[in-house]
């Protein structure tokens, strides 16, 4: 691969498909080996990890190995690709956590084993059997996760290198998942916690911890590179959460595979809803209480709750939030000792990660 | 420590629980460093841990460990009592996928943070702030395992060695689970099935896997081992589990922690069920179909199940089938390759597996 393949994000992106269909061929074939009835399990995770997804995780642990001027053979890309593993059950435990029914326009894997007990017409509650087959299937993938990394066939002294960052990424991932629900729970308004939950649930885990994750696989004095990965993947990650805030109350279903305003329905806190609530007047407090967080929130509602949000200004001061956060991760990658190939890739990924519509 | 010393179990157990103990209050610092609202989440999975525990897989490893002949040293205990807390995760995810409030005569974790919730009069559902905040300890206790192993600072030679049945056990664990729900789900009565439930649930899981992974640890020569191992820890898997369904239905809630009679008034199908099913009248499964997998059933319908289970001669049966499981797995230790300490530890461990009362 020549520097101006590296910078192709779409190809980079069919590698780690590729990775990641090749692992996945095989273990499946062997959970069917185990037992015919484990058929249902292997299909639905391999649909849902191979269906859709951005990779933002695998592309960006890509990107911090480039950054050290190492090349990535089919091995490496399956190593850095595994990540995306933990992503995977991240999302289908959410959505149990949640009781979000769908998950990119599709049904969500727990309704997805809900709706084969039902079929089937099994015996016992066909919730209850969704649930605990998504909890399965969640702790599946995350095992999944660390079988790919480990039998990626990488020498040992790369792969050791990179167990104490893959390890930290997952206990943060858990621990920013735990401050979020608890963040829900609390219906808090402050506009730090919301950030707090922020930084740890996207800022490190989806960002700054793959970009660690792929300049310790590569292993050429890895020390150097973090503080430099840490300066552009904070930021980002802030804005890239940011950005999320934005897509839950304006995003088009048609792109983002979620109903519209599908937060608002949620009455999920936000750093969005912290800045709004900030901003507002008494009346469009009262207004917020009567209409946010509740379930049967029409269009009408979701419209009068969006318009509360822009002439507060929340929106867009949100928008320049993200842009200043852009500049500032932008600006930290600019240094001489990452690779300028992976600088560039950076600079994209930077763009796609603040300006997505999905 | 000195092959005396090695045989005894007790001591055995206690340097595991020393070394639980050492990892656990560490990574409990870094969780409570990255927020005091993680407090609760630490304290739980502390006490989840440390409270009780019959360490039965890290026994296992140790034994597979020392039956190579090697000698372990605090960094391999590190090493070997890892598998513990993969343990702790199945059994947090099992009392959220059965809905089982009670868990060695405490709150389940799920319950216990759905009490957090109502005494903190947090916002939302608190049933499903408990069953949330489940599912993330469940979570972090399965990567912590990983990293409690990858951190054991033992030869990078060693711990690669182990990785592949590491993560086959994990594999093999939750494929097991899924047999299982998927079995309940039936509502089969075969004797087969439940048997292949069995064997991937506890058989392999429980003794055959960590047995492996403790002769991959000491990485002599491990390929000399496994076969006997699995020779003594599947039949002795099988019975383990056995015992298990026996004190499902006639065991002491004050030993085991659990209501009398449980496994009837969850429905639960074991071996012993679908045997009990096969020899029963027509007259007494009518009484079983009436009776079996009642929420409400009293201590007289326990007693009447009870009186069934006895009567057809499926109970004596089960127990001559454990006696010969044991008998199958004692012979197959004996064998020269074996460390003669390790094989008397190993005949030990396989009474405390089939003669327990919890």
């Amino acid at each position: 691969m020549d520097s101006r393949e590296q910078l192709d994000i779409a190809a980079l992106r069919g590698r780690i498909n590729q990775a990641l269909s090749t692992f996945i061929e095989a273990d499946n074939h062997y959970l069917t080996e185990i037992g015919q009835e484990l058929e249902p399990v292997a299909k639905a995770l391999r649909g849902f990890l191979l269906d859709s997804g951005k990779r933002f995780r695998p592309l960006f642990a890509v990107a911090g190995f480039l950054g050290t001027g190492s090349h990535i053979s089919d091995e490496f890309y399956s190593a850095l690709s595994s990540v995306e593993l933990i992503h995977v059950c991240a999302l289908i435990h959410d959505d149990v956590m949640d009781a979000s029914d769908t998950r990119r326009g599709a049904p969500s894997i727990h309704k997805h084993f809900e709706r084969l007990h039902e079929e089937e017409k099994l015996s016992g509650s066909a919730a209850q059997f969704g649930i605990a087959s998504a909890i399965l299937l969640g702790d599946l993938a995350l095992v999944w996760s660390a079988k790919m990394l480990h039998e990626s066939k990488i020498p040992a002294s790369n792969l050791v290198a990179s167990l104490p960052i893959f390890d930290e990424m997952e206990v943060e991932l858990m621990a920013g998942q735990y401050l979020d629900i608890y963040e829900q729970a609390l219906a808090s308004e402050s506009i730090e916690r919301s950030l707090k939950v922020a930084r740890y649930k996207s800022g490190k885990y989806s960002i700054e911890r793959p970009l660690h994750f792929g300049a310790a696989l590569a292993n050429k004095n890895p020390e150097s590179f973090y503080p430099i990965y840490s300066a552009y993947g904070l930021p980002l990650g802030e804005a890239f959460q940011l950005r999320d805030d934005l897509l839950g109350v304006f995003g088009d279903s048609a792109t983002t595979g979620k109903p519209a305003g599908d937060d608002l329905r949620e009455g999920k806190r936000t750093v969005l809803m912290a800045m709004t609530h900030e901003r507002a007047t008494a009346a469009q407090r009262e207004t917020i209480k009567s209409l946010f967080g509740r379930a049967d929130l029409d269009s009408v509602g979701v419209e009068t709750l969006r318009s509360i949000i822009v002439d507060t200004g929340a929106s867009d001061h949100l928008e320049t939030l993200i842009s200043s956060l852009f500049e500032e991760s932008v600006t930290a990658i600019d240094n001489s000792l990452i690779d300028p190939a992976a600088q560039t890739m950076l600079v994209q990924m930077a763009t796609i990660a603040t300006k997505r519509n999905s």
